[in-house]
């Protein structure tokens, strides 16, 4: 008696924001249990808030299929890596989703259990949003809320010469991951590799308890979203300065580093969602007892110098030439 | 030596956000010159930020073809519409936007146009946001920040029976004047009145001013834009009270109020962006005070009574019968 080009199951507008929204709002009483024009947020004295915004579009930035629970925890993520690059810890945030009317109760009851479960994972809550219809793909829209000690942020343009250069995590995990997702490395890895790329593509591990052990270590921090050389070069731009990456210390994942060929990918790929920053070299047993604080690995991979620009060394002090320096989106 | 199957100029994501969107956040410090990861935004004690979300989709809130600097004023001012609700001044935004490839740098020229004069009218500030690629159609999501003293704001759940029910401006101007955009009035009104609704569609008019100026006198606020019958039901529903519009007292434009067979759409179209808020028969004077010093007009259209739901009176007091209660998403 189904039929299967029948419209999906849908609650409509209200009855979704009800259903699937308003449980994740309740912990938040400025949220006004998602049924008021906006949301109450308030901020103690001495501490500023800190916002971030982040897009996803099916197709774009998560593939057609992906689960829809870990559609969700990515969006949280890539944006808790914001605040977490900036020292902040994570407050709140606010979810707009454009669903085809395509889309059904059952892909929104996943999505929502995702949230739900990062929710739980890194102490925040959902303060409000808008739910709208779509002719196009599912596109979503986050802004997180975050709090900081007045001062105590840590910013991009605080880079100087003789500064180290810091990475959290291993890189190249989430574009080789793409890959990976896309079948593409399926005969060149184990499944077992594949499958553990796979994951790190589709969920991040934002490093939302080091980034505010960092403040006062860091001069300058960013999280590596468009590529670990182009994301440098933002640093070594706004700081004024000159930076240099020893490619043979980039710290690589286990699968990784069996897989041929990967530099390019690794170093201009993207997805990280690591810590990128840069201190000066006695502060680097602090930033390490703070990793390990923390339990996220923390390498050293170059160097800050006067000058412009980003250069890649080889393992012999060689330069490298990339083609291409990070993710555009036109 | 033009072909018009060429890809449009595009400055890329970096040029863009530094040709178009850098300017409007430069009399903020907080958005950090939109070079960094999040955006830092200060209270000051005694205040709290109230925060607001809308997004807009192509051929749902806005017609194709539609000017892009009116779609960039009506993104801003759905917005502010929702902060004034809240009895908030507007500060900030966020802004996200999807767009296909082939929109060209020239429609975010003026998109970006439009947000400039209204950044003006309303004294506010671009605070950062997201610039992203979609292969459906444009997509943007802005979220609001504002401010009210604590205590001040005016939230949707204080209606109590005895309060009279206020609204700003006209209403039906919003839902006729999508139908006078798609040329289905042609013909039926003068090219004047058609040119009028068109435009009220297009370009809302929040009431940015005389929301403030009602915390204290209004005990429940919200703005219409899902149409007025619903958005009292709204109101009713989160007081636990009901509501009688009557529908002569509902004020029409004179354009409006020429096209016959418009109550429907008039008592629940929506896209109006009007203040509709409930108070004590004694406030009234205060009321009228208030929106003669924000130079909006403010009727008397129904009253509260103790039970639930919304009912609507014709001239003769019988109940009217409606089709809809107001737009839904899904």
């Amino acid at each position: 008696m189904t039929d299967p080009a029948a419209k999906p199951a849908s609650l409509g507008e209200f009855g979704r924001i009800a259903r699937f929204f308003a449980p994740l709002a309740a912990g938040a009483p400025g949220a006004l249990g998602l049924t008021d024009d906006a949301a109450l947020v308030d901020c103690p004295a001495g501490e500023r808030l800190v916002v971030t915004v982040d897009a996803m579009v099916e197709g774009v930035h998560f593939l057609v299929g992906d689960p829809p629970d870990l559609v969700a925890r990515k969006l949280v993520r890539v944006n808790l890596s914001d605040l977490a690059a900036m020292a902040a810890r994570p407050v709140g945030y606010f979810l707009t989703t454009a669903l085809p009317k395509s889309r059904g109760d059952d892909w929104l009851a996943g999505f929502a259990a995702g949230l739900a479960q990062d929710q739980a994972e890194f102490g925040i809550t959902l303060l409000g949003g808008d739910s709208v219809s779509t002719p196009g793909p599912v596109s979503l829209t986050l802004t997180a809320l975050g709090r900081v000690a007045v001062g105590a942020e840590v910013r991009r343009g605080g880079a100087r010469p003789g500064d180290l250069v810091f990475v959290s995590g291993t890189i190249g995990d989430g574009a080789l991951g793409l890959d990976a997702a896309q079948g593409k490395l399926d005969g060149v890895l184990d499944p077992a590799d594949v499958a553990f790329l796979a994951d790190r593509y589709r969920l991040p591990r934002p490093r939302a308890d080091l980034g505010p052990r960092l403040s006062g270590l860091a001069c300058a921090m960013m999280d590596v979203s468009d590529g670990l050389v182009g994301d440098l070069g933002h640093i070594c731009d706004v700081s004024g300065v000159a930076g240099v990456i020893e490619a043979a210390k980039v710290p690589l994942s286990a699968a990784a580093a069996r897989l041929p060929d990967r530099l390019e990918t690794v170093l201009t790929g993207g997805d990280d969602y690591e810590l990128l920053f840069t201190a000066p070299p006695e502060r680097q047993g602090a930033i390490m007892a703070a990793a390990a604080a923390a339990s996220v690995p923390v390498t050293v991979i170059g160097r800050i110098e006067a000058g412009q620009g980003v250069r890649v060394l080889d393992g012999a002090g060689r330069e490298v030439t990339l083609n291409g320096v990070g993710w555009r989106h036109f």
